[in-house]
């Protein structure tokens, strides 16, 4: 298989499912061809790649670290072997390259210098908890996550609400994994009862649960999503 | 092959791609088990239930039409093979059901009934987009259509602005595949041209291309988007 010159974005699974599960088929064929990636993590990024391709020869790849630590002035290096007609790939974490995630960088440097991009279909928690969540996906807005100063977080808390009853648009955040109780908590202390939050946990794993209910519902429920993986979606 | 009672939401090919280049491979499987689907448009549907398994049996599948000639009262009733146990899939004409399609009223249904909600991994134009545009996939909105007349349109187009300077929120919005041309030289028009604009058109398909490009520079480029769906970005 050969493959056109671009800049491949390549969807990891979210959990520990099995890649046919949740990737195209021709996403490990795409993989298989690719000698160059940028990577969020080199040891899971190299784990990937195994599981694509078992008889991959890991030596003979080249990996571009970007993340939180990699300088700025060293991103737009590791595109050189694009720019001499090379494709490469795009790897991140979990879910899918530059949302969410690093990599909006690279792919930004790319598109200025109109060097081709594709991005390849996998799972995303941001838009499959908002398929399940059943609110509405004509008017969406994702915020990463919200603010931990309490002063900057109450402001964030009313603009989402604002949003939600003017523009009729769902609000997606996410939080640290381990304050994932927290923060369902302090949303069911500080958000009127009748809004709608989601909780769409464990995307595509085992113990995958997308469940919808008013705050006010959510506050005579029993839960533990501390240390899950874990989308919040509120709408009304 | 025996699945869990669910409404699963099942989505579709965006161009005319095969369905084995952007679905995972148990996704046919899934809907080769159901015989209850809740559809956008039943001749579609019926022709992407064929391509999933071309020895299916269309006479033996009972569809359910959900699209803006569906009367609101109706759509409940719809569920009531799924409150037996029966699970039903949800198809919309192109990507993935609820996002920016109908099936969210039908979704927020069986949310509230406590019934299993399962998304499928597919194709999304707005996320491949957001993916290949290099634009901040931390903090995104989609906003849908524009507002057809002049004054809300316009107050939309500064909303936009402000929230991409203010809060670096990257806007996605769609217009009507033959009024793309029109948009794209609106946009040129009124918006400041350090602002960047990516198209994302055809996503998946044999012509895809996804450009981003500062609107300054659009204004010289040669561009026909006309009745190719497409996907706009903007940022700075």
């Amino acid at each position: 298989m050969t493959i056109e010159s671009a800049l491949y974005l390549i969807p990891v699974p979210l959990s520990d499912s099995p890649m046919e599960q949740v990737l195209p088929a021709p996403n490990a064929q795409i993989v298989g061809t690719l000698r160059h990636f940028i990577v969020e993590n080199v040891r899971s990024a190299r784990r990937f790649l195994k599981k694509c391709d078992p008889s991959i020869v890991i030596d003979e790849l080249t990996f571009y670290e970007l993340n939180r630590h990699t300088a700025p002035q060293e991103i737009s290096g590791f595109l050189n072997p694009l720019r001499q007609g090379v494709p490469m790939g795009v790897i991140s974490e979990a879910g899918c390259p530059a949302v969410a995630d690093p990599g909006a960088d690279v792919v930004a440097i790319a598109q200025q210098e109109g060097l081709k991009v594709v991005p390849l279909v996998g799972p995303s928690s941001i838009l499959m908890g908002l398929m399940g969540s059943g609110f509405n996906g004509q008017s969406f807005a994702f915020l990463g996550y919200l603010p931990i100063d309490e002063a900057g977080r109450n402001k964030k808390l009313r603009e989402m609400q604002q949003n939600i009853v003017r523009n009729h648009q769902t609000q997606i955040f996410i939080e640290t994994p381990y304050r994932n109780n927290s923060l369902l908590n302090e949303l069911m202390r500080v958000l009127p009862g009748h809004l709608k939050l989601c909780v769409a946990s464990d995307i595509t794993g085992e113990r995958e649960s997308i469940v919808t209910r008013s705050l006010k519902e959510w506050a005579h429920m029993k839960f533990d999503y501390n240390k899950v993986p874990t989308i919040f979606l509120l709408y009304q």
